[in-house]
């Protein structure tokens, strides 16, 4: 059966493919096998593949842009940070180290345990649309590093990405055994999944799917990133400059499509009115239009269906006494303006939903309600990230015991992440954290020598 | 609803419970909260306990025999590895760290992330009959350490030695709001794991109810210590001495009935009259008898059904050509004689399903049958611990390499373990170590500020 | 030879001991011995340690007191202090694991190194007269995990104190062969470190002391935690009840003479009249009496000599125009009060020497002057720790890159120390870390095995 | 003044350097400075540098051949180690990582410890003529890491070989403010030594002249590779072939100018014929010549003077009863042919002394006496590493244990060292340990953050 990629930037077909068929993806879990390579060789092909990336660059960031509509300046961006998570990977190959315990701390016995990681097996890696090729790296590459036979499995909405980047991998020495790309449909997905061919699921995308995984894949690892609601406290002490700059580029960065987004923003009453005129002057005339133009920082979202879910949601919140929108227009298609909203209370359940696009929603908190601004952005289910700007000790360390989130920064947004930090959320948000050790470590299964 | 638990000593009623209802279940779920203490105060908690239990042990020791019928020598045992192990949580406890890690390495930031353990929120402890509290501390005291809510859910047969320990360490200091006990039916339990109001499942037991498990506790985290069918090998130059203890030590022991107990036995060809000698000498008139007995080591098995099974199970592999049983007699109730069997070939399927009571197959193998042995040993699709007695580096080096399995012990039986080591298997032996250090590991979460 | 013990407090012998003789020496030199003891067994010796130490508190106390004059409420404090660091030793055990790092990372070889932590072999431990107990503790308790034979060198003026709790050690259950007490004249402690007996030396005490010991002990290893001139810092935003609170008790605690007093004291010109108020009225009226008293905060200096240098050096300073007393009396005998001095620059030399004795020097600073602060805080050539009160991120990370500092507190004074983190300074401060886990990676050295 | 470097091939002038002035010295000094530069940044430096050394991998290798005499073969050998240990230290720089600590484990506080690694000051680093290159990287290169002021001191001998690696470090873009090249005559080095200038050694060199900086480098921290008269075991049970080759190689291997070459070698009786035949006929006609001819494994020593050294070293023993030559000849200017002598005891004192050159003692024991044999071997006060052939795991357990060096080897020579293994001796072979994480944990000092 044939997928065709419509491309968010004209609507238009952009390239098909057909989805791997039961008997092609048999093929693939035949020829997958465990391969004895020795770390050194190991990290000579993460050095091929960044040299390979940053040769492609242009090539593979023009595919990502006309897939899923992100600007050609981010999309140039993600390969630089795909090649990153390279160099982090064979950065930390030789830095591994078993652990050797004594059994004599605490029973009669002279015995030690010499402790090492061992691969768990095959991984089935699901890439979602909005990094195709940087969170295939994520995963993919401590998967590798761990010995696991791994196979990918990218959204069919950037297959052509994703596969591109497979090649490459290839082309840089990857054997074939140990790296697999598959796109089958979601039956054949679904039989995956719950069979004893796989031994551990790494899973970026929604909620939902995550539960319907879940529920069919068995005692199988599961390692879920998901969606978030993150918020963007700025307060009187704030840096406002680098706030108002922040906010700008990670609500609008990738049409707002990005887990980390700045999704709710919260500003001290005291500069309220400082970055609510910035922000309506910046999104004043600012449009959603061609991606590939390279000095564009807004784009499409992802689909047409994508862009109507955003503004159906929007009426949705604007429904609420609380919530006032300055900005709000229908989309073209998958072009959707950015749009603004003030809010005027902590307590309702304005913005609690996800939104996975431009849309910027503005609460305001005073001194004495920062215990309601904590239980606002607590109150979503979703966990994931955070961002504060201030210059109060005392404030950062209530936030930090407080928010129930996978991160908290301080002068940054919440979409501030490391190749080498740990990432992930709780609740909705997932569990099990990426960055690359934090990976390695959750890909691997620990095999003890007792002597 | 009532449970009687039937003491297999005497197959008559020791005690009766009646299943935690829904409502006693919410009022539980209801008064669970976090509790900040500092560590000093919960190094405090295991002091006292293990002080309790050791005070308590012949009382403890007695329920624990009159329950599940394993001799009251091994549940003295028990009391002290479980003081063992709450000692362990407490040594622990002061070297937890956390970890501070610069994002320059990867890209220009100064950034850092300063990244802490954090609870996962409510975690189920579920308890196996084989060891009902020291496998239970091996849960709940990483659980605790690591700040979380925690229930545990004995098995009912079990239900008065857990219920005692429980209450001893509401006695040593622990919080019911952190710590509670609940057993509820089958079907409650199976709401309560599809529910919101847990966050982790820590399972010990049999395979098909985690796999059970697994199907309808959704995204939530989950530690399987599943069975196993593990191998003692004794080789040509292994100290035979040392050996044979070992065998019957770890396959009569708590009747046969650990997940590490020496269920398949390999001895090299050279020296296998040797130790066939001495185990049918060993086994001669050793019959199963009364636990309460201080100088008995073999007792009933957990239940006349359970008894029932295993003899069945011998029957079943009686049937295959390469098997032949020397001693095999039908159980009185739950009392089941040690059996023993020669099996004369490594390529059927003999003695691949596990049996949980005092049964010994040994198996013979020579010098160039070593990959041989090896396949059959992996070949059950369990894997959690292997013992070999050898004094061959390359033997020790290839058993290690190729031997599908949690842990290797050298000059030990499979059933070896120390409080602070990893333990855990893989395949249908389960997932997810335990160890003190292993197990808070699993049971936190990695909470990250960046500055 | 006979060394009397003069107490500061009457300034009479209060008790006579003679000095190690050079066959005792030898005689303790050949005793000693390694000796093989399982970790769950030094675990025992620590608890016992703890136990005794516990039932001796007011003995011990009350020992100190009497020999170096501090409060007898500070001897009690220390004695527990010395109970924490045994348990911190004791934990630590439990928790020491090797590493295994494979070569195949940088060259073609699939060898393993198995590194273990070995004992060092002799470690001569120089206790100071300050904290008697703690600091001994701090030194021989790690040494003694690390397996090293371990030799107390005592304060002469402590040597009833240290030797007491050496006596508490050795009923613990240590071994005389691991452990021992000597306290020899100066020239033949001379011969001792200059000798091959002695293979590494911890050294706690004065700078001068430290470079005759570097001159003579050749190769051996070397560990040195020295004097300080410690900053508090008391920022215009600071919560001013604590950091006044602090000051008092980090100035005056131990009459001033501890390594981390705060011995210099920097008040933003916001607060300076407020801090420097309570200050003024707290010293008004304070004098040094009898530490025997539970009520006392502030007893004697150790001796009389040691009153008369602090005196001299607060006149050396009160020549200075920059520096005006407002308290300063001539002491009697050990006896010296509280002195109080304001500092009106930065810019000269102003309490850059150590003053061991009860002397509040208070500096003052405005807001483009930081540099200037930082510049005087580094100029000593110590570097201890430092106590920082403010709610600034900004300063704090400024302070945290910019002082020559061991350790930056914050809102803290620079005496704050856990048992479990790492002590010690920079420059004429010292070099090696202490700190339980840091002294025995010191006093440890690494074996490995490469397979 | 001047230094002629003169070439052992040929006893003429290679090259002629002036030894640095004191105003020169001055001018290093004064230049030095701390730079802050991004971890990212140093990683490519590392590259840079990398890439230079292979791309100048034969003038380089000419220039360490000319001026020390190893075969050319061996001095590309040491450029590539070069390049591997220069990848070490880049792998390494993203894995640092600071520790968070609680103090409320052991007292009523929650402060946390942050503490991170900080640069000690200025080091100084002492190269070895014998890898001029490879052993500087291995101290300059953690200690950039580290972001210490680095200096390196050749050996005169080796000037050129190192100043053309230097000269490589600084085009790849290594700061001179933070690296200097130095080579003063002894008396100005002493004063260096002894000046508050530098505040650590890291030192490879002779015993001797460790004790001499020892004396007079003061409180500054000292890291000593030193000498060693590594074991060489070969037991009953090796693997002949392996062990042999293993033994000319690690003999003969840089004329036997290795601090870890196989000085002395043990052959278990049973095996004393087969590996004492080959090696005759190994030595039998293999004479030192032409180093720069490719096919050479064997030239000249360093000096004439240490073939000299050599040969009346083993003179000296030849005077012992118990030691036979086989093969000995008197030097030609530099050149000594390979020596071959079979030692008929274990309990004299037969080549305790180091010999660096090509001579092989064969000493031989019997299963009895093991005990002996370790006696002998750690007779010397040297205890740097050392190699067992054999198969036998209790052996390999009672050599790991009884002997006292720094690396027990099975399976391996003495020689054996990966880039990022710990290295270095006990004894007379120094303090401290070498390897890339091991170096930088050495020239780093702690610096804590407590909050």
């Amino acid at each position: 059966m044939q997928f065709d990629v419509i491309s968010p930037i004209d609507n238009k077909v952009y390239n098909s493919f057909n989805y791997t068929t039961k008997d092609e993806l048999n093929n693939v879990l035949t020829h997958l096998d465990f391969v004895d390579i020795p770390k050194f060789a190991i990290k000579e092909l993460f050095d091929n593949l960044a040299k390979l990336l940053d040769e492609s660059k242009k090539e593979l960031a023009t595919i990502i842009t006309k897939e899923m509509g992100k600007p050609i300046q981010e999309s140039y961006v993600e390969v630089q940070r795909t090649i990153n998570t390279a160099m982090c990977c064979r950065d930390f190959i030789g830095n591994i180290e078993g652990q050797i315990l004594s059994a004599d701390a605490y029973m009669d016995s002279s015995r030690k345990a010499h402790v090492e990681y061992s691969p768990i097996g095959t991984a089935l890696c699901i890439i979602p649309f909005n990094f195709p090729i940087n969170l295939c790296m994520h995963k993919i590459g401590p998967s590798l590093v761990a010995g696991n036979k791994t196979i990918i499995k990218p959204n069919p909405q950037n297959y052509f990405s994703t596969k591109f980047f497979y090649e490459l991998c290839i082309k840089a020495g990857f054997d074939t055994k140990m790296l697999a790309l598959i796109c089958p449909d979601i039956p054949l997905l679904q039989d995956l999944i719950a069979s004893d061919d796989i031994d551990l699921i790494s899973f970026t995308g929604g909620t939902k799917t995550a539960d319907a995984i879940a529920a069919t894949c068995g005692r199988k690892k599961q390692l879920y990133e998901l969606g978030g609601n993150d918020p963007l406290v700025i307060h009187k002490d704030a840096d406002l400059d680098k706030a108002f700059n922040t906010l700008i580029n990670q609500r609008i960065g990738t049409c707002g499509q990005r887990c980390t987004a700045a999704k709710r923003v919260f500003v001290h009453k005291d500069v309220f009115d400082n970055i609510y005129n910035r922000v309506k002057d910046a999104l004043d005339g600012m449009i959603a239009k061609d991606p590939m133009d390279e000095n564009n920082i807004l784009g499409p979202v992802v689909t047409k269906e994508a862009a109507k879910n955003i503004y159906d949601l929007c009426k949705k919140y604007e429904g609420l006494k609380s919530v006032k929108f300055t900005y709000l227009n229908a989309p073209k298609d998958a072009y959707f303006n950015p749009a603004l909203a003030v809010c005027s209370s902590l307590e309702d359940n304005a913005f609690d939903e996800e939104i996975f696009g431009p849309v910027i929603p503005i609460f305001t908190y005073s001194d004495d309600e920062i215990d309601k601004l904590i239980a606002k952005i607590n109150s979503t289910g979703y966990g994931l990230q955070s961002g504060i700007f201030t210059n109060s000790l005392d404030l950062i360390k209530k936030m930090h015991k407080e928010l129930k989130v996978g991160s908290v920064n301080i002068n940054e947004g919440p979409g501030f992440r490391a190749e080498n930090f740990p990432f992930g959320g709780v609740g909705k948000s997932g569990s099990g954290k990426e960055g690359v050790k934090y990976t390695f470590h959750n890909m691997s299964t620990l095999k003890t020598l007792i002597v």
